[in-house]
């Protein structure tokens, strides 16, 4: 089915439920899902998810994702009320991986940063350079 | 490392040279990696780098992965002519994922698109929502 759209034209679909069963998830069952700010195009971070995450960002619009290190499901901001709002859901051309357009409440990043991509190679260096916008121990009450 | 990064405040750094010696390869020696076109924050692509595949990028500023499916290095656009051409690389908070902010000649996509992230969930269809820029066959000479 990925093969047969590789050719397609626009406006061409198939059953969504057809492409779900399709999926090549990985060896543990997940697929790597990117998360990128509808408006402004930051992407904010790369996380996984199985398909019962899957299944239930489709039917809530609120993105939930599989914690491979807490081995659950992970309501993006159920801890920290950091939500992220699903806009829009694309599959690449292989349909291994997920590219999500979000509304991110706040913090997307657990360091209390709104992204997780803020260490950058500069030269011989790998710097930081974004701020914390809320203390960790704020988001999370600890 | 990447714990004590998650605390540091802008302009703090680390040497390259520990970083990449910290990243958390997977159990396939290898790390996620994100392109985004540098200029108009397209997502174009995930894909795959191994150890040798990032040095060679960082050395030479032209994109390199690893070809999972091919097992071997892969110079993006060494068939197709459609180089990635390196602006700005960052790890994420653990490390375990790149962004790479690249200038992408002509189609990231091997189907000759832009980008591989053409397939849109809309409603309880998939949807095909990008042209193809140049046709496949045309751009490896098949």
């Amino acid at each position: 089915m990925w093969k047969k759209l590789e050719t397609a034209s626009p406006g061409e679909s198939v059953p969504l439920a057809r492409a779900l069963e399709q999926i090549p998830w990985n060896a543990d069952g997940l697929i790597p899902v990117i998360a990128q700010q509808y408006d402004t195009g930051e992407v904010l971070m790369l996380a996984w998810m199985n398909a019962p995450a899957l299944k239930e960002t489709l039917v809530k619009g609120r993105v939930c994702y599989w914690s491979r290190s807490r081995g659950q499901l992970w309501r993006k901001g159920e801890a920290s009320g950091q939500i992220q709002e699903l806009r829009e859901m694309r599959f690449d051309c292989d349909g291994d991986t997920l590219l999500l357009l979000v509304d991110q409440t706040g913090p997307a990043c657990h360091t209390g940063r709104r992204g997780c991509f803020y260490n950058l190679v500069q030269g011989d260096k790998l710097t930081v350079d974004k701020a914390v916008l809320i203390d960790p121990k704020i988001l999370y009450g600890e």
